[in-house]
C-alpha cells in the first residue's frame, strides 16, 4: 500500500465547500483526533427526524468502535445498517481577534459517514478490550473478567473510517494592520485542554487502598 | 408561569427508554449545561443521509442560538426549517468500576429537537453579542464594532428549547459486595474538566500589550 492509499478520501460528498483550506486529508491526524477523544456524537435518522447522541468510542486500526446495550433501541436501529454520521471534535483553543467577526476557535473535527456492522460474538471481547483501553488505558488487566452475561448484554458496532471529512483549524489569529488598534485591543490565543482532578475512592474501596496504576497514569496524562 | 410550566417536557418522543432514572426534567440543569458548553453538535438529514457538525453555541433565555456564514450550505439548509437535533454534552468524570462492564462516565447530555428560524436583521447584532459573550465573556465591549458587511455575512439561527431530553449521569460507582475484590481493585471516580493554558499574543500585538481583562477572566474561570 503506497502512502497515497492511506490518505483520507477526497470525494465531492466529503468536500468542505466553506473554507476548504481547513480540510485535511491526513489519516494520521484523524487517528490522533480519535485517540485523543473520549466521546463522539452519532447521528441517525428516524423517519424524517434526525437524532444525535454522545457515545464512548474506541479505534481498531481503520475502524471506529462504539458500544452500547443490546437493550438500547438506538443501538438496535444502528445495527440494522442505517446511514450514520459520527462527529468527533476536539476544542484546542479560543482565538481572540480584534473583532467579534474574526474571533474563532482552534479545533479538530471529523465527520465519519457510513453504516455500522455488529462485531460478531467471537470478536466482541477483543473489541471491548480496545474500547476500555481507549477510554481508560491500562484498566483492562486491572479489572475482573467480563462475564458471559455481561458480554451478551453488550453490543459493539464497527464503522469503517473510509468516508471521512476532517477539518482542522489551528492557524494564527485573523488580523490586519488597519483593523482595530493592536496597542489597545490584545489579540491572541487561549489554549484549552481537558485535565483530570484528584481521584475519589468509591464507597466499598477500603481506606488506604492504593489508587490503581491505570488511574494514576490517566491523571498524569491529563495534567 | 408556575414552576411546573418551566420543567422540561415529558413526552413519549423524548422519553429515555434505557436507564430512565438518568433522565432529568430540570430546566435549570439544562441551562447550566448549555452555559458551561462552548460547542454543540447539530444533526440534519440530507436525503437519507444524516450529517452532524460541531457549532459554537449561545443561549438567549429559552432558545439556543448558533451562528455561521450566510455562505454555508449547511446553514442555508438549516434555515429552511428542516428537522434538527442538537446534542450538547459535558464530560465530567471517568468512573472506574471493578469490571469493564460497570465502568462508565459522569456526563450531562441534552438532545434538543426542533427547527431553526433565522434571527431577523433587526435582532442580529444583539444575538451575536449573546453568542460572543457566551463563548468569550466580557469580550464584546473590548473588540471593535461589527461592520454592516460582517453582519450581512453572518447568519444566526434560533432553536427553541422546548423539545429537549436531558440525561445526567453523576451517581456513585456501580459496585457490589461480592463483585471483585475491593482490597485489590481500586474503584472510584476521576473528575475531568476543561482548563485554559497561558494566553499567546498574536503577531500584530505589540510586545508589552496587556492581555485583555476578558481573556484573563476566562483563564481564571477555566482553572
Amino acid at each position: 500500500m503506497s502512502s497515497n492509499d492511506t490518505a483520507l478520501p477526497n470525494s465531492p460528498d466529503l468536500k468542505l465547500t466553506r473554507i476548504p483550506e481547513k480540510q485535511s486529508f491526513d489519516r494520521d491526524a484523524l487517528y490522533r483526533l480519535i485517540d485523543d477523544s473520549i466521546v463522539g456524537h452519532v447521528a441517525m435518522v428516524r423517519g424524517t427526524q434526525p437524532i444525535v447522541l454522545a457515545v464512548g468510542i474506541g479505534r481498531d486500526n481503520d475502524s471506529l468502535l462504539v458500544h452500547g446495550s443490546t437493550g438500547s433501541g438506538i443501538f438496535r436501529e444502528m445495527a440494522k445498517g442505517q446511514p450514520l454520521a459520527v462527529s468527533i471534535t476536539a476544542l484546542d483553543a479560543l482565538v481572540y481577534a480584534r473583532s467579534a467577526f474574526e474571533s474563532s476557535m482552534h479545533y479538530r473535527s471529523a465527520m465519519i459517514m457510513g453504516t455500522a456492522t455488529v462485531v460478531p460474538d467471537s470478536e466482541k471481547l477483543a473489541a471491548l478490550e480496545i474500547i476500555t483501553e481507549h477510554l481508560m488505558p491500562g484498566r483492562w488487566s486491572e479489572v475482573r473478567d467480563t462475564t458471559k452475561k455481561e458480554l451478551a448484554a453488550t453490543m459493539v458496532l464497527r464503522i469503517p473510517l473510509d468516508q471521512v471529512s476532517l477539518k482542522i483549524s489551528d492557524g494564527p489569529v485573523d488580523e490586519f494592520e488597519d483593523d482595530g488598534d493592536p496597542r489597545s485591543i490584545w489579540a491572541g490565543i487561549l489554549p484549552l485542554r481537558t485535565v483530570a482532578g484528584t481521584p475519589v475512592s468509591s464507597e466499598l474501596t477500603p481506606e488506604g487502598t492504593e489508587v490503581s496504576p491505570s488511574v494514576i497514569a490517566q491523571a498524569q496524562r491529563l495534567r
